[in-house]
Order: structure tokens, then C-alpha cells, then sequence
């Protein structure tokens, strides 16, 4: 007889939360730099959470991590050669890997994040071990300023811009990124729930836009990410436009998805003004 | 010192759940068709909810009701004539009188609802005090086999397919909505959260592409709908095609979405198929 249920719950406010019935809690782990659990769920399969917020699911991650990639993938020349800051669970490299990338920088600042994917994803992690993937555990805001290596694409795959991540969403630091981007480069990063976090798409948006001359913001649906609506936003030094190239499909991305995501609700876009 | 906490939470499945913090349960009744529960919540205002899901709350209605109004709104011949089936609570009666429409009959089969709406949330269903609405508290599914009157447009804005509106989403339906519809009047219907109730979706676009010649499928997104992701089928006998009007922009809706809200995700398509 079962007497206990077990739930992982999210706060996305004192007032509302999304919790997910678990098998298991695999793992705790306090790191430097942040709370690591690792929960068992009945609907997701393993879910990673980082101080209390999901960051991935088996079932769901393939929104996120197509859409962070195979979006700014389509516009302007074919990227051979890519920088990911964060991303430590090898979700992102994954994806670029099937597209075809030939060189992929993959700078995360937490070891136990890649630790934990290899030992508890081996599909998402399994990038880590291809020849095209370069991993260094490190500060990616220090990598930035220290390499001498330019970048078709750098995806900030970063968790909330609050604690590790703050300086992610920086001027300061988008500034460094133009540095090192090829000429018709692009900078992609997650920029939060436009409902519940619009201060965190809002400096994002304007940080960017101070710094390069194009900028433009898309949306996906995440069913394991507060609202269920998520945020991505590029720029580039010069225009973004799309290549003469069929998409591929992925399980949410598809040719329809690379045109209709940058068709923004009105209070998303009052955001951004 | 308060001791104790008060939530409402919708459970997605047996192993997921949305819970919203309650300042107080305001009513809760049982009437001969569902039972209805009244929520003043701390982060979405009043919430209404039939069988235990969430039908509304005060702070993000806008969305169902602009989406299910207004999209169909700029396809074919400006409507004059619309019929609402269910919409007890008057939002989108409201949204329809704010595009102008002459003549609204909005036909809801538990007067219950209505009288809710009319206390407890007087904006949304002040719609029901103006002489162009007319309320009729009756079973939607005989009104269409009875009256003799035809529609520009026909809202089916009913709960899930399961208990009252199970009917609301079959074939034989959809044939008597046929039967009432003007030459190049469209129907739509809310069909369900994708992610979480696939069958409602493939139930309305299969039943729809049996009895009309062109069937088109939206998405919004909707934070206190299951996954946030929501879809609404809409159909007609002839071809549907935007008509040559500037569209208004609501706080969701706008001429972008009015576009980009039919680009859909490969796994809704893959339901559609």
C-alpha cells in the first residue's frame, strides 16, 4: 500500500506553481555556483531542475533545443563553426551536430551540469563525445573576452538572468559577443517567460539592440516552462535574412515555425518597444 | 498569524497539476449539467471553473475570447449574423460586439453560468445587457436542428469533449452547423490543448473535414489552459481567405497573429494529419 505521493513543485510566483508527481528525487546537489535536483517524474521522464526551476525534461526538450538552434540556423550564411555558452546538458550541441555543424565551442560554466547529463542523459549528452564538439568548463563572460576565435553563431543557452547568469544579459557582455562574430554572424539567447518574466525578454531585447544593428525576438511553446510560452532573441551587425535553403523538421521546428515564431502576440511585442 | 494556505489545482493528469494560491472560494455549485466552482485567486483575479478545469480568470480571458472571435472575423464577407453555442459568459459575445457585428444570438445550455458571470465577473458579461445580444439558456445541438435561421459565423465556445459538449464535437453536429451557415460563413471551435488532449484536436479537424470543404487550425497561447499551448478548427463550405481589412490589434490579437497563429508546430500538424 502506497500512503505517500511525491510531487516536485515550481513556483513561478508565491501564488502559482506547476508540480510534477515523481518516481524518484536521483539527486541533490549544491555546486558552486548553483542547486542542482534531479527528479523521476511520471509525464517527463527525468527532469533536471537548477534552483528550483525546470531546466529540461526528456520528454519536452526537444522544443527548446530545437528551437535555440535551428531557428538563427536558416538566416544568413551556413554556420560551420559555433560558440554555445551554457548548454551544459549537450541538448544544443546535439542539435547542431544533426545539422551538420563542423565546429562547435561548448564553454559551461558548471562541471556537475555535465557530469550529471552524461550520467542521466546519455542521448542529450551523447554530443560530448562526438570529435566536432570542443567542451571547456569554465566562465563563458571570461571565455568571451579572452578568445581570439570568431563565431558564425553564439547561442547563450543560459539559465534566468538572475545569479550565474546575470551578466549574460548585459551590455556589457553583448558587446564582447560582437566581438568575436564573423561578419554576418548571429547571437541567439533564451530570453524568458515574456508573461511571467518581461523584464527579463525587455533587457535582453534592448541590451541587444544597443549593441547591434539588427535585432529580432521569436516565441515557442514549452510545456514544462512557466506560461507554456517562452521567449528566443537574436541579433546580428548586419540585416538577418533567410537562406535559400529547405528547413528541416524537427519534432516542433519545422519551414512554418522558422516563419510564423517571429509573429508576436501584442503583449509581446509592447514588451519590446 | 494565517496558518493555513488555500489552493486550486487543475490536474492536467494523475501526475501533474497548475495550483493557484485562492484568497477565497466564492461559490461552488452543482447544477444539472457540470459543477461550477468560483476562485478570487491572488495572481489571475476571479477564476471560473466547470468540472474541476480552469474556464476563465479575469486576467488572461483575453486571449480564448479575442482568438476565438477575431481570427475568423477577417476571413470572407464582413459577418453580421452570429451565432455563439455555449459563451455563458458573455466574453465572447463582448469581443464580437467590439468588431461590430449587427446581430449576436449566443445560445449557452446552463443558465447557471450565466448568472455567474453576471455577478461575479459584470465586465466580461456586460455583453448581455446590449440589444444587439440575444440570450437564449438552452441545448445548443437542438437550437441548430430547430431554428431557421442562417449565420455568417458559428462559435462553438463549449468546455472539452467529455460530459455536455461531447456532442459539440461529433459529425452529425457539424452537419446541422453546416446546414445553418451562410454561403461563405465559417465556423470554429475551441478543439483543445494539443499537447495534452491530441484526440480533441484530431476529433474536431477530422469530424470538420468531413462535412466542409476547407478546415484550418490555429494556436494560442493560453497560461492557465493545460501546457499553455491552446487550438481552435475553423471551417467553411467554400474557401476561406482574408478579407482586405486592416485587423485590429486586442491586448493577444493582432495583424501578425491574425497570420502567424496557423503556422503550427510539427507535432500539431502531425495530429492534423
Amino acid at each position: 500500500m502506497r500512503l505517500i505521493e511525491n510531487w516536485f513543485s515550481e513556483r513561478y510566483s508565491d501564488n502559482l506553481q506547476l508540480s510534477f508527481r515523481v518516481k524518484d528525487q536521483l539527486l541533490s546537489v549544491k555546486t558552486d555556483y548553483q542547486r542542482i535536483d534531479l527528479f523521476d517524474t511520471y509525464d517527463f521522464g527525468k527532469l533536471l531542475s537548477i534552483d528550483g526551476t525546470v531546466q529540461l525534461t526528456e520528454k519536452d526538450e526537444y522544443v527548446y533545443h530545437e528551437m535555440i538552434t535551428m531557428v538563427p540556423h536558416y538566416f544568413n550564411s551556413r554556420p560551420s563553426n559555433v560558440l554555445i555558452i551554457g548548454g551544459g546538458d549537450g541538448g544544443a550541441a546535439r542539435r547542431l551536430l544533426d545539422l551538420g555543424t563542423d565546429k562547435i565551442t561548448n564553454v559551461e560554466i558548471d562541471g556537475n551540469v555535465v557530469e550529471i547529463a552524461k550520467k542521466y542523459f546519455p542521448d542529450i549528452s551523447s554530443s560530448f563525445k562526438d570529435s566536432r564538439v570542443k567542451l571547456i568548463v569554465g566562465d563563458g563572460i571570461k571565455y568571451i573576452k579572452e578568445t581570439e576565435n570568431k563565431f558564425d553563431r553564439i547561442i547563450i543557452d543560459s539559465t534566468d538572468p538572475v545569479g550565474p547568469a546575470e551578466g549574460l544579459f548585459s551590455r556589457d557582455f553583448y558587446e564582447d559577443i560582437k566581438a568575436h562574430l564573423t561578419d554576418d554572424g548571429i547571437v541567439v539567447t533564451q530570453s524568458g517567460s515574456p508573461y511571467y518574466q518581461p523584464a527579463a525578454l525587455a533587457m535582453a531585447h534592448k541590451g541587444m539592440s544597443e549593441v547591434f544593428k539588427s535585432v529580432k525576438t521569436y516565441c515557442a511553446f514549452i510545456p514544462t516552462y512557466p506560461s507554456g510560452l517562452w521567449s528566443f532573441t537574436m541579433a546580428s551587425s548586419g540585416e538577418m535574412k533567410l537562406r535559400d535553403e529547405k528547413a528541416k523538421s524537427g519534432k516542433y521546428f519545422n519551414s512554418d515555425i522558422l516563419t510564423g515564431s517571429f509573429y508576436l502576440p501584442e503583449f509581446v511585442k509592447n514588451i519590446l518597444k
